[in-house]
Parts: C-alpha cells; sequence; structure tokens
C-alpha cells in the first residue's frame, strides 16, 4: 500500500491518517478535502500532500478512503469510480450502510473492491483540530461483507458473490487484508456485518442516543426561565446526557436521512418504554426497568474490563 | 458547632463528614446507621463515634444532618423531632423539599431550626466505600428558605415567618451561618429556593435524565440478541448515556414517590418531544432542536469554564 487517499479530512479522516502515521505507515498518505482543511491537515502531520480535486487526487491510489458525512459519501462515489484504476481498494467511514453500500456496487467497475466501513468511534466536536491517532483505541469497526471474504489469511485475490451465489466481482483481499491490519494497529476491532443489521443496531445504540440527548437539551433550554432555573441546578449526571447534544447538525442529517425507518422504530421503542414508565412512576415495575438497566451498565463495565 | 450527628452515613453524608474533616473541622462527628455501615464509616475517617440509636445519637448534638433516602427521611422526623434539644439546628439532604419540609413544619417544636438542603451532587455508585471529600465540589446546594433568611451576615437569632408574614418560629441564624460557611468549604455553592421551586427543578435536571438513562438501557437490552448485537457496537457516547442507568432503585423510588406531578410533567413534555422530532426526521425543523441543544452545551460549558 503505497497511495493512501482520504477524502473528507475531518475527525474521522484525520483520526486515521494520524493514526496511521503513528504507527508506522511510510506510503504517501494524498488528502482530498477544501483548502483550509489541507493545510491545517498538513501542519497536523496528518496528510503528506493535498488535493482539491477528487479525480486527482484518487489517480495512482491503492486504497482511497471516505471519510465524509453519508450524503457526500454518496454524491462522490460515482466520480470516485470513474478515475481509480483496477485494483484499487475504495472504503468508506459513512455512518450508515445500507444505501452508500447499494450504490456503490451499483458504480464501481469489476476489479475495484469496495468495502464498506464504520469506526464506531467519534466526538461531539468534530474536524481536523480535533482529530486523534488514539480515536480508535477499543472501538468496534464495522466492515459490511462476509465473514470467510475478510479474513485476513486470505491473501489472493477471490470471486465475490452475493447472497444468490453469484459472482458479482473480485474482492482484493490482500488489500483488505492489508487495511485491516492497519485498523487493528490503530487499536480498534474488525466486526463483519452486513449492511443491513448495521444500521439496524446503530439505530439504537448510536442514533438513538443521539436524538435523546438533543431531546432532553432542548426540552430542559426551553423550560429554563429568566432566572436560570431548571438548568442551573444541573450536575455532573445531566451534563454527561446532555454532551452529545454538541454534535453538528450537518453530519446528522444525512443520518435521518439514510436511516429513517430504524431510527423511527427505535424511537417508538423508546417513547413507548417512557410512556409506560410515566404509568408505573409509583408501581413496582419501574423497579424491573431499573434492574435491566443496572444489569446491562455491568456487563458494559465487565466487557470494558475485559477488553483492558 | 461541637457535635455533628449524621443519619445516614452513605455516599452523601459519609461525603459530607469526610469533607468536614479535610476542611478542619475539629468537633464530634457522630455517625447513625446500620452497624456494618457505621463501622466502614469509622475504618473510612469519616466519623468518630457510630451509634445505631436515632435518639441517642441526636441527643446533645448542635447540627443534625439527615442523609438518607426521603422517604426515611420523613420516617425518622418525628423521632428526631422528639429528641433533640432548643438550639438544635437540623438539616437534611434529600433528593425532593416539598414533603420534607412540610412535614418537619409539623414536627418540630419552637426553638429548633429545620433547614432542607439537597446538595446537586452524586454518583451512580452509592454507600460509605463511594464516598468523597471532594464530592460537593463545584456543586450547587440547595437550602430551602428566604435569602434574607440565610445570609451568614445575620448572626442573630431572627423570627421565622411565613410567606403572609406570620411569625412561625425562630431561625437559628448562627448554626444556619457556620452550617453554610462548612458548605462553602467543601467547595459548594449554596442556592436559596423555596421547596415547590425546587422539586420542580429537579424534575427536569435530575429525574428526567435519570429516567431516560433507564428508558435507554433497558430498550437497548431488550433489544440485544443471541449475537449480543445491537449492544456489542456501543461506544462512548452511548456509555455516558447509559452510566445513570446503575443508580440503585431504592433511593429513586423515594423520589418518585415525593415528585410525582413534577416529573410526569416533565416526562409528557420529553415524550412528546421525541415524538414531535421522529416526525421531523428528515425535515428543517431538527435542524433547530439541534442548534438548541448546542446552544445550551455551550453555555453549560461556559458556566463551568466561569466556575473554575
Amino acid at each position: 500500500m503505497n497511495k493512501f487517499t482520504i477524502i473528507g479530512c475531518g475527525l474521522i479522516g484525520g483520526s486515521f491518517a494520524l493514526g496511521l502515521k503513528a504507527q508506522g505507515f511510510v506510503g504517501e498518505i494524498v488528502g482530498c478535502d477544501r483548502p483550509a482543511v489541507l493545510e491545517k491537515a498538513r501542519l497536523r502531520g496528518a496528510i503528506d500532500s493535498g488535493v482539491e480535486d477528487v479525480k486527482e487526487a484518487v489517480a495512482g491510489a491503492d486504497l482511497v478512503y471516505l471519510a465524509t458525512p453519508v450524503i457526500t459519501i454518496m454524491d462522490l462515489l460515482p466520480e470516485v469510480a470513474e478515475a481509480v484504476a483496477p485494483g484499487t481498494l475504495v472504503t468508506d467511514a459513512g455512518s450508515t450502510k445500507v444505501r452508500i453500500c447499494r450504490l456503490a456496487k451499483q458504480v464501481f467497475p469489476e476489479g475495484v473492491t469496495f468495502l464498506g466501513g464504520h469506526p464506531m468511534a467519534g466526538k461531539e466536536a468534530g474536524g481536523i483540530e480535533n482529530a486523534d491517532p488514539e480515536l480508535f483505541r477499543e472501538a468496534k469497526y464495522v466492515v459490511v461483507g462476509e465473514e470467510k471474504q475478510l479474513t485476513t489469511e486470505t491473501q489472493r485475490n477471490t470471486q465475490r458473490r452475493n447472497g444468490d451465489g453469484e459472482e458479482v466481482g473480485e474482492i482484493n483481499a490482500g488489500l483488505v487484508g492489508e487495511f485491516l491490519g492497519w485498523v487493528r494497529k490503530l487499536g480498534a476491532e474488525p466486526v463483519t456485518l452486513d449492511a443491513e443489521t448495521h444500521d439496524w443496531a446503530v439505530a439504537f445504540v448510536s442514533h438513538l442516543p443521539q436524538l435523546l440527548s438533543t431531546a432532553l437539551a432542548s426540552t430542559v433550554w426551553d423550560e429554563t426561565d429568566d432566572d436560570g432555573l431548571p438548568l442551573s441546578l444541573a450536575a455532573a449526571g445531566f451534563r454527561d446526557m446532555v454532551r452529545l447534544g454538541a454534535s453538528p447538525y450537518d453530519v446528522w442529517r444525512d443520518i435521518f436521512l439514510t436511516n429513517r425507518e430504524n431510527i423511527t422504530q427505535a424511537l417508538e421503542r423508546l417513547e413507548q418504554r417512557l410512556a409506560r414508565m410515566r404509568e408505573q412512576l409509583q408501581s413496582k415495575e419501574l423497579a424491573e426497568e431499573f434492574e435491566k438497566a443496572q444489569a446491562m451498565v455491568a456487563l458494559l463495565k465487565t466487557e470494558r474490563k475485559n477488553d483492558e
């Protein structure tokens, strides 16, 4: 892997580039973004050179990494597909996968491998300013495909088949293996999922928490009167719950546009539970909700410990 | 202030006691709790001696500090009222204030001052094991009363009046002032509120976040299937959002029992907002919710900075 092109040098793209450098990647890292972002990415040592034009940036690249918001990735895919050479591995870090992977299947010619990806890491403050080579440490890194295709042991190109066993192109297993090796070096754990399962799962553990945090923050904001109450009584627990509320809308707009059904379902489940808890405010059933929540948090803590 | 009796030597009572010791309190601190808890509190250096019997514990105390769950405080108040000497200041750290303050008004004889209190600090893990002398640092500490009565400049006893200006007893301003001095030494900021305003405010910034965190945790728990999804994809944002879900139900049961109306209202507001956001998932109105949330989080951060 000699030329690694990163389109979108913000928090995720910038962090991946910084992580590669920190882990000893010796190839060239080319950034593609607005000039002001490229300048910052260069100054931070994330990229070796910056190119504004997408086609120019991906020409001759061994790996193209798309790290913009979802809709921008979808806008860029046809252009990338026109410019990449056969043998290239194209991957992305978009927060939803069904729409991106479906489009990728349509636009990429045979010989170009597209690997949908989603690192389960982030911060509420985006941008290259907040990029961090350690961002992916202990994070799951979802890759879309079949387990067998993605095993790093497979060092030769394999026929890529769809669900019915039809050949749908080649997967460049060598490059995929190399890429997943870097993902591991950055401290993340690759997890293979199909796109539908991914989009359902993140609706619950990523998109739902974001909407709850935003809703809590704006509810309390609307309730707060001239003397600052109730907000002025907020303590650490509240601060943690609204921290995600600082996330920029432009990233989330694309997520809501491309995962509406799953998010709607997750919100409905939560709304129903809240309504039930409200009715049960003084009954023993509420104790069961607390016990369930405690069990879950305890499990999360154990997993964290096992990871360390 | 020579004898300081703390009834309930868990997270809050234990932390207050440890804070007093750390800040140079030289009087005697007597703990009142179950023997096993008293033993731990003694070993941690929070209390000088432990007494199981409430009447024995409060006899001769200058200040009695009730730090049990709300309903237990209400159960204890009549007993405390029978045993305290005139001139004593009784205060509490209960999470809701209307019911406690109403009962206190009924049970305490003239000459005994009751000051409702609520430190806006805590942790999801309770108990003397988790007590921390720094727990109250930068926290608001609500005291129930009228601003004028509670000023530390007032060093003489003042007549206590109710809303209609009637005399309703004496407030021991000397002891109140001394107590608030210790609250400040522990790093907290006293805030004077009436009980009704307190209970309304905490429904939004404390009780609502707790219920949301519990609901999110139990929703995801119920959704999680045998292969661990969606929970296994949870990242830092999700962990922060369910952290409060580890809180023990026994403390919260009392809060729900004594602040039902306010909590019901807060939950309804939030449910309505979530339903609206769900309908607006792909419209521009959702951007406004995000902007509002961002503004609130930015304000919280500024306040934090100003505090430091």
